[in-house]
């Protein structure tokens, strides 16, 4: 099984994204993990060690795509 | 089954995002599109009603999704 992990911060764009990833992501090939740094502040350097500079993002064996906008890193270490 | 379409105009961040998309979306729920704008420019006009800003996008059930960003659709007009 691969891991996807969907970082993101409880914005509106991140919660629409959220569900798309939900919804669209193939089950019977990732496991799916979402995470959400007002809840895991301590995952933000992870993160952005696998190249996430805003959220939404899903990471995909590693390789990060940034799902429209929603907020910066850098926003989001501020109001961590 | 629902519709998913990937538009996107052959850049490296494009290929790269055509890859996720083709690998990682649900196949028993999403009818997968893949619209390349240099070989259908006649497609523009849909996406961009359908609200695509930039290439890559992906539109799942007339959501548009933009991932990263490979080129914006003036670019992909004027190139086409």
């Amino acid at each position: 099984m691969k891991k996807a992990i969907f970082y993101h911060a409880g914005c509106p764009v991140c919660v629409e994204a959220e569900g798309m990833v939900a919804q669209a992501i193939d089950r019977s090939k990732y496991e799916l993990e979402i995470v959400h740094f007002a809840q895991h502040p301590d995952r933000v350097v992870e993160a952005e060690t696998a190249g996430v500079k805003s959220v939404p993002a899903l990471l995909l064996d590693s390789q990060v795509f940034h799902i429209n906008f929603g907020a910066s890193m850098a926003d989001v270490k501020g109001a961590a």
